[in-house]
């Protein structure tokens, strides 16, 4: 309904105006640069990376990337679609999860020529980030069933080199190499509106120093303000179990501006009710041997599968209540995993630095609850006696022959349930433990295969790209880690490319 | 990013101009006629009624209403808000809820006023739409545990009197008391955009006998053109799991035109992602005491419990698939109840009317199964023996003393399935059977309690309403029967009063 004039006189010109200096934007930004043309960005925040510079740094590739070939990992883009179309959801725009396999390569390379470093080994184990060199690993489900009969299992998350969580790595790559190519970054620089003439989009307002600024972009405007996982209007409207968590994953400034831009000037959303919340069970992987509970006292899930699903079982469909049961057996073996981890110099120099005890970095849980049997315990967790019981007698009569009836958890986490005392860790959302750590919104614009943002009829908004969690990208109802990160770069150097291609105006 | 023009000459003008002749729009119409304004209803089909003509014609009222009274039924306001406020879902805007509450009374008396049939006869049974002269009943979980813990249950589904599904006696109340007010419904007329000038609404733009006209609104628009259950492309974006269901519940101009136009003058959206589908297993409510269980294996719901919540679990939770678990004891109860609902001349006239047979009507269920042993049954459906069994022994040991342990069914409808041979319904969504008939997509624009349109940043745009099933109304994730309807009544009487109040231009 703003009725903003466009100005006779711009405050500043560019070919190409990107809204925001995270991942995506960057990746558009070099594009564009590279192109030959005038990039400015616009970031609100005073330093730039957005939610790229909290990530852990693993990137979600494959494919048969240099690095996948170093480690002697055998990969091809069928194989990797074939996992991902499954794993992102029935609500994932398949088309976009072929073409990022298909640019996940090249992706790769681009990241290496940049000087991103990557070391090439990998582990089998199940980590969340690893604590040591290790270049290549799971961030999913490819080994869990049924995953495992879509496609063959390959680790494909590309840890950017470092120690721990490495996205600041990352960015600082791409910082550096759009300054070399003479991209402009603007900070504290608030878009607000975007303009419009002759029905196209010719530029943005914005806040730079408390003062009024036309920004002239003559080719196109690329929204890449991030999520709105800051935001909890915007939570209540679209996406409600996520409202007030608090813990999310992003910066204060992800609050869905760019995502409020584009539906000022007629933008479609997708996927906004999408978001992910991780709960990790691991590490130590051992804790897989326990099983998760919903209120009721059921199962609702392979234990062993990637924290972002357990998460978002817990939240989506079991009203965010779930708990973690051990015998004594399990419990004890975790904690000496979590003792062992703790004798690595790397977790204890990161811990010091965090300010967080190492045992708690390696995945130690505290127990809400300890009983001599089973049907105590479930007193003490407010549920049926009989329907835990019934739970844990069903899982032993499985595990007593290595095998999981329910979902299929591989052997490996199966064990039998029968050393008392018995513990409970909570997994409930208003109880967030260390390992549950976030959330984020993957819902947005909705973009097409150039990084056009589409209109109400799903026509290209004539010189509007976006890219990043500003836009719904490659991740239905679903995630994997490595993956908004991967999205950001493939897609935000997309709207590089394609906002350079535009005709002059 | 359309631009249009207003034009210098306006082809139709009014004061109040409102879009669809529904149950929303005619409410709304009538309010604003009956306030001495010159009124135009823009109805893109060639009748006017839309969803409101399709459905049962049962109206969730309560707090105390004349018929609840003529009942001798007790209910409050505040017990009507504490039954509704846990009943549609985390994600419900709890104010709405509160104003429905204290509107319901007031509006069980306007719509006597306006000649609509209600006979004061009640059931405590459970059933969809009574195919006899019962004038109120549930249609809901008042009467399920935990919802019963929350509030008293107390019938409130007042259905208007006539035979069987009775939405369209309800439409013709409403469109004879708008014609009696001096409403004129322009039929064909196929409402595109908003008109704007110095940021206030100020008329809609559609295309009539296939011209385009301009349709002057001297006070307010009102948008009341229904939700996009026929809209694919909008449920792929929104809400996924209801993609190509085919079922819908509604019209087929219910493609989310007016929540677009909104949408296309910077209006907010809310809970888009909540749609309602149905999966009743009731009638006979004998069906009750079988056991529903999913792809797994496992019960995940009180089967006992209103079909909107069932249906809605099976799609949302369980993604679509899950099975209902009968002895050959209870599937005899069950034909026996059929056999003697069908020998109701009411339900042998509808039947014949719709052309199916009757005892389909009265519930009859195809088994897509049948087995000697629980084991047996399992194999046939593809799902783990072991858990199949583990769950019907689990379900009898309870059953045994009238008691479901896992979700606290009833004791009426707990019963030991052990009479072989065992049978299963298929209640998946690909399988649709006769009562698996339909959903409704609850979310759209945000309004407020002045059923004004809220922008981007929540404040009221100027001069627009909206109603109905166009706007995101009381229900949030869950639905009860007879809500939607209601809510499209009270606030688009609200829309009415409110927009009648607005300074002529």
């Amino acid at each position: 309904m703003k009725n903003i004039n466009v100005p006779s006189n711009w405050d500043i010109e560019a070919d190409v105006v990107i809204v925001g200096a995270g991942g995506a934007g960057m990746s558009a930004a070099i594009e564009s640069a590279k192109a030959g043309d005038k990039v400015v960005v616009l970031e609100v925040a005073q330093t730039a990376g957005g939610s790229t510079t909290l990530c852990g740094g693993a990137i979600y590739l494959g494919g048969g990337t240099a690095l996948q070939k170093e480690c002697g990992l055998e990969d091809s883009v069928e194989n990797m679609y074939n996992y991902l179309s499954a794993a992102m959801g029935h609500s994932a725009d398949k088309d976009k999860i072929k073409l990022y396999c298909e640019k996940s390569v090249e992706t790769y390379d681009w990241l290496v020529s940049l000087g991103v470093p990557f070391k090439p080994t990998y582990t089998e184990d199940k980590v969340i980030i690893c604590y040591d060199d290790t270049g290549l690993y799971y961030t999913g489900n490819e080994t869990n069933y049924p995953y495992n009969t879509f496609a063959n299992p390959v680790p494909r998350s590309h840890q950017v080199a470092g120690i721990a969580s490495t996205g600041n790595v990352l960015f600082e790559h791409l910082l550096k190499a759009g300054e070399a190519a003479g991209v402009t970054v603007i900070y504290q620089a608030e878009a607000t509106d975007l303009m419009i003439e002759n029905e196209q989009i010719v530029g943005v307002r914005a806040v730079i120093e408390e003062a009024e600024k036309f920004v002239r972009a003559s080719k196109a405007v690329v929204l890449c303000a991030g999520g709105f996982q800051a935001n909890n209007e915007m939570l209540a409207m679209y996406a409600h179990p996520f409202v007030g968590l608090q813990i999310y994953t992003g910066t204060e400034f992800d609050l869905g501006t760019g995502i409020k831009m584009g539906m000022a000037v007629g933008a479609s959303l997708r996927g906004m009710s999408n978001c992910v919340d991780w709960s990790f069970i691991y590490p130590p992987q051992s804790k897989c041997k326990g099983i998760i509970v919903n209120a009721n006292g059921q199962r609702f899930i392979d234990e062993s599968q990637y924290g972002a699903y357990i998460g978002t079982a817990i939240i989506k469909n079991q009203d965010g209540k779930a708990y973690l049961i051990l015998d004594s057996k399990v419990l004890a073996e975790g904690k000496r995993d979590v003792a062992k981890m703790c004798e690595h110099e790397v977790i204890l120099g990161i811990a010091k630095a965090a300010g967080i005890e190492p045992e708690i970095l390696a995945g130690d849980m505290t127990m809400c609850a300890e009983a001599p049997t089973i049907r105590e315990l479930a007193e003490k967790l407010k549920m049926d006696p009989d329907v835990l019981e019934n739970t844990v007698a069903f899982y032993n009569k499985g595990a007593s022959k290595g095998e999981d009836h329910l979902f299929r958890k591989d052997g490996k986490y199966v064990t039998l349930l029968d050393s008392p005392p018995y513990y409970a860790a909570n997994l409930c959302l208003d109880a967030a433990h260390y390992l549950h750590h976030g959330f984020i919104t993957m819902g947005g614009l909705e973009t097409d295969l150039k990084s056009r943002v589409l209109d109400l009829n799903r026509n290209p908004i004539p010189r509007l790209y976006a890219a990043g969690r500003n836009t719904s990208g490659v991740q239905g109802e679903h995630y994997n880690s490595g993956t908004s990160v991967a999205d950001a770069i493939i897609f935000g150097r997309i709207a590089g490319q394609n906002a350079s291609a535009e005709p002059k105006k």
